[in-house]
């Protein structure tokens, strides 16, 4: 199988092999050590000297995590929203009771950091600025570092939320130069681990705003996992599966080094893109906003995304992502993580049959 | 190493080995297959016909689940406490605003159904009353069927939350015959498979007090659990290894059979409780109430819990359980799911020569 979807993505066979250990206690001395060094490498790619916390959950849960952590019912909240996890971002805010503004871009785009600095401007002050690194549901990115910029230029005192959960560690996001107060990733994305854990960094600034956070929380209270974390445990029980799988994909990653990661899937996004292209098939994306993790195809009229991504899979084995955007004809790849340009070029090659 | 925690409990080979399969397409027809051979599996074990959800979390995840969808702030609730988890479980109601009553018990206790239907008598209406089927801290079982009769008889319109996270499926809980509403357990008890999944049952009265529960959530929305296992997926990623796992595990389970199940629980439970016994130690539950789980081992004057703890792991590579119980000597030894008469003959070879 050729799982082309923006996660669960592919294991290595070593990672595969990690997880078949015998579980350990969660309360001794391995697991601690395991803890340690996955933290460790963790924080590396989140470039963050500040707390960093894992939580047995799917991404949902982390971004869950950061709103419930730093805020109170009634808070105003910034989201700004490209695509469906934007929007997701925006929803858990609100099922919270923060009193939500959004800035929301059409489909395809990325947000502009002038245009969010001017929102704050003229409708701030807000609590928290929200905002998504890396679009999978249209494969745009944002443009982090300036918007950072821009917020912190706008906002000084406001918190500064992100959903890394599709760029880190493929797309560099530098927490804490660029201000970042939350940082929220997922195992099964460029990690090359298995879905159920979620990575949440904590700026000091965002442990100042959870001693006042009022929202109710009690699995995701990031208090009680910095408790535990600093005794390199959890304060329930982890899934020790993930975290096997993630000490040996860690260690991958780790080998191979931060700036060769980054190059890597700056290398694979533009031979997504340029395959794509050659078959003479759309970006769904902006251009200069492109992600290196995922692309959106843009079909020709008279092509069906549906009847394409049923062909290839049932033809060739290869599982694609479907349309996130209403209305539009649209075909999703991801190439982040355990990937390579062969397991590309059988799309190509698929595609090409199939659209002739 | 002889992993006697009550969770993570040892894994079976076969279950181990089922993780290391590569990932599939959450969204796709394997997953679908599998989600739906899980949930007829889960189910068989809940003896319900209803609703079952399978989370992405801990065990505590899922109390979580079975408190903010069945409620509202504000709410009275009777919280039944025999221990550390019985309290755990008021404290998640507490911390969602709910008006929290307790009826708390020494540790060693069981609840009292008849004192339950009198409180409630007392100081109800409740809009639900929540216990815990088996106490991990103290190796108490509650007698669920008699609990649920008399919270029933007490107060027919309440709702019964109940967390079988370490009795189901070793110890015999029906959901439905006895009229729970939310039932809870974790993926790394009994059932063979490794922690990163909790499951929640719903009855057609918890999901009419869903209607109308509004305490905030998002991740554990099992309104949106619903949605999707109707379609045989999840609403956000699911941890993919730990689906393999219990599909492996369930298959064992399912091919014992559900009687063999309890009985050879009864044995083990039995069998631990007489052995402990046979070593001149005490048995710290009160007769009658004693766990086929985990046994927690009361030591006489004189002798150190945490240094005969330190000298099995150290000597004996045996890792039992730490005192739950301030200022108790105990140990606490499971004995759920993968595990014979020889594991325990190991330990109790040890506690003879470390206690001679």
């Amino acid at each position: 199988m050729n799982l082309r979807i923006p996660g669960p993505t592919p294991l290595p066979p070593d990672v595969l092999a990690a997880m078949s250990q015998q579980m350990i206690d969660h309360r001794g001395p391995e697991f601690e050590a395991m803890m340690g060094e996955v933290t460790v490498g963790l924080k590396t790619f989140f470039e963050t000297q500040h707390d960093l916390l894992i939580l047995t959950a799917s991404g949902t849960g982390g971004l869950e995590a950061a709103i419930v952590n730093t805020l109170s019912p009634g808070d105003r909240v910034l989201a700004v929203s490209v695509g469906v996890f934007g929007n997701r971002f925006a929803e858990i805010a609100a099922a919270y009771g923060a009193s939500v503004t959004k800035l929301s871009y059409p489909m395809g785009q990325a947000a502009d950091p002038d245009e969010v600095a001017a929102k704050i401007a003229q409708e701030g002050p807000f609590a928290a600025v929200l905002f998504t690194h890396n679009e999978t549901s249209t494969g745009v990115s944002n443009v982090a570092e300036a918007l950072c910029r821009a917020i912190r230029s706008a906002a000084p005192e406001s918190l500064i939320l992100v959903d890394a959960i599709s760029s880190v560690p493929a797309i560099r996001l530098q927490t804490d130069a660029w201000g970042c107060d939350v940082v929220v990733a997922g195992s099964q994305k460029a990690w090359m681990a298995p879905p159920g854990a979620s990575f949440v960094s904590m700026s000091p600034r965002a442990w100042e705003a959870y001693e006042h956070a009022r929202m109710p929380r009690f699995y995701f209270d990031l208090g009680q996992a910095k408790k535990y974390a600093d005794q390199r445990q959890t304060p329930a029980t982890p899934a020790m599966s993930v975290f096997f799988a993630l000490r040996a994909s860690l260690n991958k990653l780790a080998a191979e080094g931060p700036e060769a990661v980054w190059a890597r899937h700056e290398h694979l996004g533009a031979y997504c893109r340029q395959g794509v292209l050659d078959l003479g098939l759309g970006l769904f994306a902006a251009e200069g906003h492109r992600s290196n993790t995922v692309t959106a195809i843009s079909l020709t009229p008279g092509q069906s995304a549906a009847k394409i991504l049923a062909a290839l899979r049932e033809r060739y084995d290869i599982i694609g992502g479907a349309t996130r955007a209403p209305g539009v004809e649209m075909i999703r790849l991801a190439h982040m993580g355990y990937v390579s340009e062969a397991d590309l070029d059988a799309v190509f090659v698929a595609l090409r049959e199939l659209i002739a």
